[in-house]
């Protein structure tokens, strides 16, 4: 997606070789207009894929969840991240490691917002390891509902995350692709449709 | 705000005579479309207060605060929470202390994105003792920016934080103001403006 390659390319920071900071437009800060852009083109690319629920992770999966929500007229949930699990019968529960913090968070929905009938679209700003996705994915899959997809906007495509997703069968689209974050320069992948078409990316 | 105060009193679940949960269209699920309209409503209560940037904190006011940058067509920030303090000299922080949960929590702000010539709208999900909006007011005063407003989606005007903020000559905006909780049922105050033209309420 131009509009958010561009605003990483212009606002993104790099630091070492792996991590690339946003807060200037997604993580603290946030640009409602391309959160807007990025909720329309979620509904775009899931528009065949009769999502009835979209489910993310606070906080800084909120704002492009929400967004998505209102382009495609579905209700939205927030997991909640919390330290240690009381256990409680109404929430479904999984386990979510942390590499960046290196901590485990227990992730919950309540039982009340996925139903088995429904499709769910997953929504989160980062994919690097895959960890909090894949959590989501087990709480719809607990629900006995169905994962429709999982929207990223920024895939660190040289970490282990997107190939978990899709050896997990799941549809993954991501917005932004980043190859490398080597020497403090950011290196897009190719959009994951365009390469398979053209085999290999650029 | 009556399409607010309708789904409160639809969807609304009163506990005991303080606690309103909204989980199913505010607080953990969130509705794409109502959240939408309380961004434009925003925007036209505070269409003359020259707003430049809005603050909101993590995690339940981000949905209604994006749709109000959305409308507003200014950036939008959301302050963390968080534990401890440590001390770092690139964030603005104050401590608010949860009744409800009983402890304090640091929130905190960078100073990259509060500026002295800001002129902010704070958003928040509920108003009730006050701490959390009246902590995001000192985080834009540690700025040396001005608080052009507060808007809330939810006062529970029985409880002090209304006055509080009142009293510090702050203007605040409040979509729906609960009267009371008594026996279980959710009684609604009439608007401020309302109030005071008509001297009382209903």
């Amino acid at each position: 997606m131009k509009l958010l390659t561009d605003k990483i390319e212009r606002e993104g920071i790099v630091l070492g070789n792996n991590v690339l900071k946003v807060d200037s437009f997604i993580n603290h800060q946030m640009d409602p207009q391309l959160m807007n852009e990025i909720g329309l083109e979620f509904a775009r690319r899931f528009k065949d894929a009769g999502v009835t629920r979209i489910l993310t992770i606070e906080s800084s999966g909120i704002a492009p969840a929400i967004m998505a929500g209102l382009a495609m007229n579905v209700p939205v949930i927030f997991a909640r991240k919390r330290k240690s699990l009381t256990l409680t019968s109404d929430l479904y529960t999984s386990t979510v490691y942390s590499f960046t913090k290196q901590e485990s968070n227990e992730i919950t929905v309540s039982k009340k917002y996925l139903l088995k009938e429904d499709r769910v679209l997953i929504i989160d700003d980062f994919l690097a390891n895959g960890q909090a996705a894949i959590g989501l994915a087990d709480l719809v899959e607990q629900a006995g509902a169905e994962v429709s997809g999982i929207g990223i906007l920024i895939e660190k495509s040289f970490q282990p995350g997107a190939d978990e997703i899709l050896k997990k069968g799941y549809r993954l689209e991501s917005l932004a692709r980043i190859a490398s974050l080597q020497d403090g320069k950011v290196k897009f992948a190719a959009d994951r449709e365009v390469q398979s078409i053209y085999s290999g990316g650029y």
